[in-house]
Order: C-alpha cells, then structure tokens, then sequence
C-alpha cells in the first residue's frame, strides 16, 4: 500500500474509535474487490471502506472525513452501469459502504407504505412487500444486488416504469445524511405534503454526490391478482409501437410491461443461453413480450390479451403471438427479454447506448441507429431492446463476428455519438435510466449545458461546498 | 401613489421599451385589483405588473429587475390559499403576471403529452386534453381559474390525486427562467430521464422563490369510457376507511377520488346552496363521495362498485349508497362536495386546516380533532371533509353559531395549533396540498427545521443570491 492510499493517522483513529472492526476495513485484501466497476470500466484505489451499522454513526463519520477533507464514495450494491460508485485512481477517496444499514424498518399494508434502509436489497424489498400481500413494483435486471439506496440515488428504471413509473415515483419521503453531517429526518409516507422544496427529490437521481440516503420511504400497490405474459412477432417497429397503443388505450392500468426485442437479439439469446428458444412457429425480426396485470379478481385480462392481439393479427401489425399458459410459461417467456444482456456479453464485445425518445419516435430511433451504425461499423449488429412503452430503448451495438473486441470497443465513442445525434434530433436523452456516472460526465456540459448546468453546480457548491461527496460524478469539471 | 410604489426611472423606461404598453401596467386603477389575495388575508402594494408576452421577453425583464434590485413575484390565476402571489405592502415588488403566456404548444395523443405555457388556464388544458380523447387529470375547485403555472409552482393536489398523483407527477419537463434572466430550456417529454439533478422537481412547488416556470411538458392518461360514481353513508370513520381499503385492493386503478364528508357539511350544503339535498333517505353522520372511472370499455365497474357496496352493507360499514345513473346525477353528487366550501363561508367564519396524515390515521385524525376543538371552542362545528384515498382531510372548523365572526377569527392561530399538534402526533403534514405561501412560513422552522431548512436555505441562496424572486413566502425570515 502506498501512502498515497492512507488515511491521515488521526482521521484512522477517530473511525475505528466510531466505527470499530466490523464498521472500518483498511486491509487491502477487503478492499480490493470493491475498487472496480461490475462492468469493469474503472479501476479505483482506495484506503478503506467504512461500513458504518446506523444512520447516526454514518453522520459523525461524515462529520470526521470532512473535518478532514477526505472525499467520500457511497456504495450499495455497486451494479452501476457508468461506474458511479467506483472511487477514482488518487486513492484518496474512502468508500462507504450503506450495507450493514439494511432493516426494513416499517411495513403497513393499509398505508399500502414501505420504510427501508439503504442497504436493503431491492430484491428483499420486493419480498417483503410480497409477504405482506402487496407489490413493491420496481423491477430490473440487478434487482437481487442492487439496494435501495442506490436505485434511489441513481433513479432506476427497469421494465414497470410504463405503468408505476421510476424510483423517484415510488418514493414519498428520505433520511438523508448530508456533506456537512447534518442529517435531513424525512422519512414521511404521505401522498400530499407541499411543505418548502422537494428536497427529496433533488437527492433521488443525484448518484450519491449531494449525501448519503440512508432510509427511504417508498410506496406499495395491491398485489397482481391476475397476469399475462405474450411473446409476439411483430411486422415492424412501427407495429410493435402500434400493438402499445391498442393495450394502453384500451386498458392503460394493466400494461405493466411492454417490451421490444429485436431478431437479432433473440437469436443471440438463443444461441448463448441454455434452455432458450424461439417461442413462436418462426424466427421474427421484431418482437415484443407483453406483460399484463390487474389487482382486480376476474379482471378480465386474459379476455383483453386475445381480443386484442385478434385485432393486431388482423391488422397484419401481428404475425404471431403466444399467450403464458403457466408461471413457468410466463418465466420463460421473460427470461428471453431477461438474458439479453448475458448472450450479447457472451457473444463478443459491446457498446451500450441507454438512450430515451418520446415514445412515438421510438421506431424512428431504432430505425435510423441501425442504419446508421452499420454503416460506422460495416458487419456490427445492432441489438435494441427494452421498454419501448416508455420510450427507453437499449440501442446497444454487437461488434462484427470477426473483428478483434479490441478494435471494436476502441470505437465506442464514436458509436455513441453516432446514436446520441439521432436521439438529439428525436428530443431524447442520452442517459435514459443508468445515470451519468463517471462514464458521461463529459456529455453533460454539451447536452445540459449553460442555465441547467450552472443551476446544477450552484446547487452542487451550496450543499456539498467542500466538493467531498462522490467526486468526478455526474457534473464535470470546469470547462478547460 | 407614494413615491414608496414607483419603479425606478430607469427602470421604468427600459421596462416600457421592452414590453410596451400591453406588458407593463402602472396605473393604481389597473395594479389595484391584483394586491389582494382572493380569501382577503393580505392586502399589498406595487408599483406595477409586468405582463411579458413570451419567455425570452420575461427573461429580459427579469435581468432588467435583477440589475435593479427589484423583487418580484410571479402570479398566475391568483388563487393561492396562502397568500402565495400577493406582493407585501413596502410597494417595492412588482407583479409579473404570466397571463400572457397562454399558448398550448403541443399535444400529442400518442406519447400521450401535452406543452401548456404558464398562463394556460388548468381547465383549458383539461378541454384541450380531452379534445384529442385524452384524460389530463389534475382537478381542483379554482380549476376555471388557476393555471398552469400556478398548479406547478404549488405542486397542486385535488380531488384525483389518490390515483393519478399530484401536479409533481404529471409534470415530463419544464421550461423556467431563473432570477438572473437565464433561461432553462427543459421542455422533455421523456418518461425516462436521468441527467443530473432533478430541477424540475425543485421548481414544482417551490412557489416561485426559485424563477419563474414558463412552460411544461405534461402528462395525459387515455380517457376514461367507464365512470361510477356512488354516494355513501357509513357508520364510521373507521367504517369510510375500510370502504376505501375495500376498493382499492380490489381494483386499485379503478378509484379516481375517495372523498370524506362529515355529516356536519353536507348539512351546511344543503341548508345554503340551491338544488342540493341529502341524497339518501336518512342524513348520516359521516358519508363518502366514491368515483371510479376505467378505461377500458364493459370494464365491468358498474357490478365492482355494487358487489363492493353489497360486501360493505353486509358488513355494516355501509348504512345506504346510491349509485349515480346519469351524468347529471353524477354532477349532482359531486356537487354536494364541490360546494362545501362555499357553504361554510356562507354559514359563517370559518378556519382552515389542509392537513395530511397517512391514510390509515384519518379516521384518528378526524376523531381527535374534532373532540380538540369542540373542547377549545365550545360551539364550534368542525368540518371536515375531503380526499381521505390520499390521507389529505380539510379539518375546518366553523364558528358557534352565536359567536362574533371577528372573535372567532381571533382564535385562527389556536386553532391551527391545536389540529396541528394532532397532525404531528400522527406524523402528517402541517400543508397537504395549499403550501406554505405567506400564511405558513413562521411554521416552517419549528416543523422543518435543523438539516432541512438549513437545506433549503442554501438552495435559495444558491439559485437566487440577491433574494428578489417572490420574498417572505415560503421560508421564513431569519430566526430572530
């Protein structure tokens, strides 16, 4: 260990006093596996993780690092997609780990509310909320590592925002440990309550560079009580988009789900993943997994499902279509989505492009990514899937079967300009539901730049002035 | 016209030059009708009401202001309950009226999106939205009146907020101009957004301490085809509570609004607005207004609302229910709540409390307060009435009969108090859905004090240093 990657001796002291054995690791050996990224985009350095075991121990150990100017990383789950909870290479950041803050401190069914700490995995939270009858609705691929905290810090999205939308609209209230070490006591489970600025809401999305959320109020639904899952072929962007329209319009509560795929996609998934087939008669080249549900007994959705898909066959907007007749049906089904992104890992490398449009334009996006792309990079493949009933597509690109991972990701930045200029014009954003990180920070002064990105930074600067929360995360730094 | 109330000369002129004689008013006859708020609780004063004509024009004027060091305060439809638009009596702030910015920009059915300016008046988008056969469902009693903007600034809540949120949650994008004239041009229309901090969410309900909002990309929901609206006397509180519960995990989509009354109101109803009656056979002491809408076409709501209302009977929880057969009867039922306000004003002075608590402690909340309150003004009738789905109950309390109005209102502070302290005991809101405007900021400190108003502070200092945009709401003075 270099002493580069040590803690000022009196700082060390005054942790382990708060923190004890089980709350400070400084051996290399504990803290090497939390250096990188999941994704291995980055490689951190770092002198310890603090695990602190409660809200108020986290406070006075904010209080000490930032008498002493030690910048602070928080970690949960650490699944970031953009590195946003990997310290930088200075090996002067420590990282905080909100994994021992895991209770779930409340649960009220009548409330239909949820209190649980940072720590907390999403997961268990979604078990919890089962056991008692209810549905805590926010779903994602990282939902069996990724915490509370940290969907809350990051926004997260994943496959239900079409119908109870992201993190931020699950969310009423936040305990939130501040740069100074005050701590913001706000966890209320109210529906309406206009009392000063949203505080609340400043802090879900802002990855951890603003403070710490420790605990979170979050809402609940009434359970599903009934559920169907379609896999379709459909003739085309625009008729998947068409297919959304007729489920929303007729039943706009039930569509918890509406997900496209590509053919590509599914044949990779095909080809990679064991136990997965094509689902319908045919190979497709557009194909979507539709997921109704409905709270109400006898709600009629399996009615819905066919009448409608009858009228979509008719239409000629479906080629073809199968309706889950069972869970394990209704799983596999979803693991064709689900495995996307493995089979694309296992195939070769990838760049990806988490990019939103208005949902109208999103057969446009795929379209003209796809064009453009594979003139960038003859013999790539183009790969879009995901939430298209909310306008988030992962426009994500497969590198040409014979060319070196190498040269292929070499080019990632010009693959994501060739996509985020499409999406430009389409009036999208270029950071959909995985947040800027450290991998798009340098996007932010040209898509948010002049009056919004300086309103970010006075915020920035008048709650964290020391600049110690999450360094080099989501704003960048001063214009060269 | 004192010399208190003049603009600056120079001022004066460049503000002339810029908006002409339609954008600036500085005659007393035409300031004069806009220095009150509409409940009579302030009366100010202003040397003038700038009435920009477009965005770029009111950033302009707002540079202009700034330079100066003149305050302003942003006013829509000027319908606070707070005194939130109504400038203080030094004469030195000006009104900037947003009326002008009156244009509905965009609407589309397809991304189910609606661009409304400030000015555009809630009921005018609530018809535009349902030209194009869509559902925006924001509604509230001044919804002829308040605007956009207003609704925003306010975080507005209402009657639907039980099931389609607040105006926070219908709220895509915002366009705002900041006190010093720069402009945040954030008009997406995205579902999934995350880039930074979320400053939308900082200006919705900010009361316009922070800028200016100017537009917004809003939220509409596919039109409802299916509608049951039922009247219903219940045992309890207790008993409205467990109607809702009933509903709402039967078919949670399905319940629109969950209203309480007391029989107390619904006897001042009837006693002091033409045309209405008790609707039922016998009056009852505690009754609920229940709308369910759907839209799906045969969604069936019809045999839900009375398989639901028969369960409720049986269980005693319900004494009678009539369900409404027409339009017209429902506009009939939804009148007696509608009108509960005017009522009260009718039958005397009355205080107001717009409270919140979680939605299982409403039946406490009524119950305690009204004892509280009858015991600290005995004669005095409370009233409470609305929106028990969202835990947000009006705890009004009308004056004894026989008492002087002048008296009564004397004790307005006691009142609040003693709800107030119920409502903390409860862990609710002291300001469900009004704000805090003028009326509340000496509460802040003692209910959001410490980390959070500290918070609040800073990010007020942050995007406005010189304190000019809409001083003495929101956040208290100084603590002295």
């Amino acid at each position: 260990m270099t002493p580069d990657t040590m803690l000022p001796p009196p700082l060390l002291d005054a942790l382990q006093a708060l923190l004890g054995p089980r709350g400070l690791l400084t051996e290399h050996a504990d803290i090497a596996p939390w250096l990188a990224d999941w994704r291995g985009l980055y490689q951190g350095a770092s002198p310890a993780i603090l695990r602190p075991g409660s809200t108020e121990e986290l406070a006075q150990a904010v209080r000490l690092c930032a008498a002493a100017g030690v910048p602070m990383v928080p970690m949960g789950g650490n699944t970031s997609m953009v590195g946003g909870a990997t310290p930088d290479e200075s090996g002067r950041q420590v990282i905080v780990s909100l994994a021992r803050l895991n209770r779930i401190r409340a649960l009220d069914p009548l409330d239909m509310t949820l209190v649980a700490e940072a720590g907390v995995v999403l997961k268990t939270a979604q078990d919890a909320a089962a056991e008692a009858g209810c549905l805590f609705p926010l779903s994602l691929g990282a939902e069996g590592t990724a915490t509370i905290g940290g969907v809350l810090s990051t926004n997260a999205g994943g496959n239900t925002t079409v119908r109870y939308g992201n993190a931020r609209e699950l969310m009423l209230g936040l305990e939130v440990v501040l740069p100074d070490g005050g701590v913001i006591h706000g966890l209320r489970r109210l529906r309406k309550d206009n009392t000063g600025y949203a505080l609340r809401h400043l802090f879900v999305g802002a990855e951890g560079t603003l403070g710490f959320i420790t605990a979170a109020a979050l809402r609940m639904y009434p359970r599903a009580r009934e559920q169907e899952v379609a896999f379709c072929a459909v003739g085309s962007e625009d008729a998947a988009l068409s297919l959304f329209r007729r489920f929303r319009d007729r039943d706009e509560g039930a569509v918890r789900a509406f997900e496209y795929m590509s053919g590509t996609g599914v044949d990779l998934a095909v080809r990679h993943i064991e136990g997965i087939a094509w689902p319908l008669g045919a190979r497709a080249d557009h194909c979507v997994l539709l997921d109704l549900a409905s709270s109400r007994p006898q709600g009629g959705l399996r009615a819905l499902a066919e009448s409608v898909l009858e009228e979509a066959l008719d239409a000629g907007e479906v080629l073809d279509a199968v309706i889950a007749e069972s869970d394990a049906q209704r799983a596999a089904l979803w693991r064709i989505r689900d495995e996307h992104p493995e089979a694309q890992k296992r195939e070769g490398a990838s760049v990806k492009n988490d990019v939103s449009v208005p949902v109208s334009r999103v057969p446009e996006l795929i379209r003209r990514s796809s064009v453009a792309l594979t003139a960038l990079i003859p013999g790539s493949r183009p790969v879009p899937f995901g939430h298209m009933g909310d306008g988030n597509i992962h426009m994500n690109l497969e590198q040409p079967e014979a060319m070196d991972p190498a040269v292929f990701l070499a080019r990632a930045h010009d693959i994501m300009d060739c996509v985020n200029a499409i999406v430009r014009d389409l009036e999208g954003s270029f950071s959909a539901e995985h947040g800027i990180g450290r991998l798009k920070t340098d996007m932010m002064e040209d898509w948010r730049g002049g009056a919004e990105l300086g309103a970010m930074r006075a915020i920035k600067s008048a709650l964290d002035p020391l600049g110690l929360m999450n360094p080099g995360k989501v704003l960048p730094g001063p214009a060269s």
